[in-house]
């Protein structure tokens, strides 16, 4: 945990690039929590930003991402981690520089390696971030008060990052209910390979693998509730999800090797009939699905918080 | 659909082997719809038999299989799979020639083959069953009246069956509002190694490996509602998946191979980098399981029938 001041440093300006669940929500918190002057949103759908207007999500509309940044001491970059290098570049030039710059992206090497290419020295300016949250909807509709409560905020702060700056996010996102936590970039992209990634796209290849048989679908009208469980991750967003897959393609491809080799592993005691350490094996993660599940905050919502600006 | 006639033939003494959820539940069921005379039970805990009597589930205990099926008209083997060629030659030498046998198995191959070993002839007395219902509960204070309700019910007779023993069963289960169908014990267990037991060993697998490692507790720490869906199954019974492990090896195996061939698919295209095709797969993959939901019939409970008894 990161000591946090309290109450935090107001923010004049915000600019939320992508009002979608996550940059609504966010600015609807420091609405209410009085922390904020006004709040100016970009993104790619007119539609997602006149709804997030009505809804007093935000103040303003901005005809883009650089006129929504230009006066902003605060940028929420808050768009899929794929659109993120286009949109570092964009708003490098308008960028003020006693700006703080951060993001909600759910992989983190990637977006600091766009926001250093597009930046420069000035990426010392971008505190990355990944907010534990997110929900079935999405869009400027779907932003609520209190998203964030309870939920890990993970900052992944840069060597070159001003600690005045990083507090204050902290504080910000502390603010918001939010528990926060610092580890590094690396470490968090390897964490969510493993618990979100991986699964993800082990969902997607059981689907695939279904649908492309000529009798996928009598299969499945006998599936049950544990089909049902396992596969709902695998109606999450493509492009989403290829953005997150091609973003943290080493730490997922280690992933891929390691399940792979537990699968392999798995088959060869079916195969040979090995009763005994298949129990072993079953046994070993019940144990550990019970003692997660009997010890883990309970996140009601995915962990993906990327979200279609 | 199998044409059935209604009202069923009523049974005179139900022997109910394994009193568990399942077979408790096919009792009350008889029962509430004066369809049986009386209802003994077996089982290996003498303290869910007790709890049987209790609850009304059963009329009396035996104290073996032998004893429970021994005047019975109609024999429910209702235990683990991996019980079945222990139980089917207890009960050969004093079965009623007269009776009707099944079963509730999540696979047929095995328990027929163990059926034919230790019937021999008589096996066509045994018409094999599979009634898709369960939960998370189990044992005798499970059991509950309509549990099978809209759910299917799946009958894989044998060349050998009466065809009126496969309709007199049949019109049980379909007293009891399950959907009765009919196909090959072969396609049976092709299809639950794709739907039910293939997911089972990949969510323990990807929980096996995650607890084998030094870090596993700290990444899981940050697991989210994707993680806890693809993972539940993996807190189910060690010693039950273990007998559907072996009773369907075959199936199971053909199906690890095409998802293992798949999941390296995935895996080359990530490591490739190639986000188009990886966003055409997602979307088959979405695509797939959103028909799936809109058209499936909802099964509240679990696919898998095996009961501990």
């Amino acid at each position: 945990m990161i000591p946090v001041p309290v109450p935090p440093v107001p923010v004049k300006r915000l600019a939320v690039i992508g009002v979608g669940l996550i940059g609504g929500s966010f600015s609807l918190d420091l609405k209410r929590l009085g922390c904020v002057g006004e709040v100016v949103g970009a993104g790619r759908s007119s539609a997602n930003l006149d709804v997030a207007c009505q809804r007093g999500v935000i103040d303003h509309v901005a005809a883009s991402a650089a006129e929504a940044v230009a006066d902003a001491d605060l940028v929420l970059m808050a768009a899929p981690v794929g659109a993120m290098p286009a949109l570092f570049a964009e708003i490098a030039s308008v960028l003020s520089p006693k700006a703080l710059v951060t993001d909600v992206g759910s992989t983190k090497q990637d977006v600091i390696a766009a926001a250093r290419t597009a930046l420069g020295g000035r990426a010392r300016q971008f505190v990355p971030a990944h907010p534990i949250a997110g929900a079935e909807n999405s869009g400027a509709e779907a932003a609520r008060h209190g998203l964030f409560s309870g939920k890990p905020l993970i900052l992944t702060p840069l060597p070159e990052n001003d600690s005045q700056a990083v507090n204050r996010l902290a504080a910000l996102w502390a603010a918001c209910g939010a528990r926060v936590v610092r580890m590094a970039a690396a470490e968090h992209d390897r964490i969510f390979a493993a618990v979100s990634h991986l699964p993800h796209l082990a969902a997607f290849a059981l689907m695939d693998e279904l649908a492309g048989r000529p009798d996928g679908d009598n299969c499945m009208r006998y599936a049950g509730a544990g089909f049902r469980d396992f596969t709902r991750i695998a109606a999450s967003h493509p492009a989403m999800w290829r953005d997150i897959s091609l973003a943290n393609r080493a730490a997922l491809v280690t992933e891929l090797d390691a399940y792979l080799a537990k699968l392999q592993h798995v088959r060869s005691l079916v195969a040979a009939g090995d009763g005994p350490a298949l129990e072993a094996l079953f046994e070993r993660a019940r144990s550990a699905r019970r003692h997660w599940q009997a010890t883990s905050t309970p996140l009601t919502t995915d962990v993906s918080s990327d979200n279609p600006a």
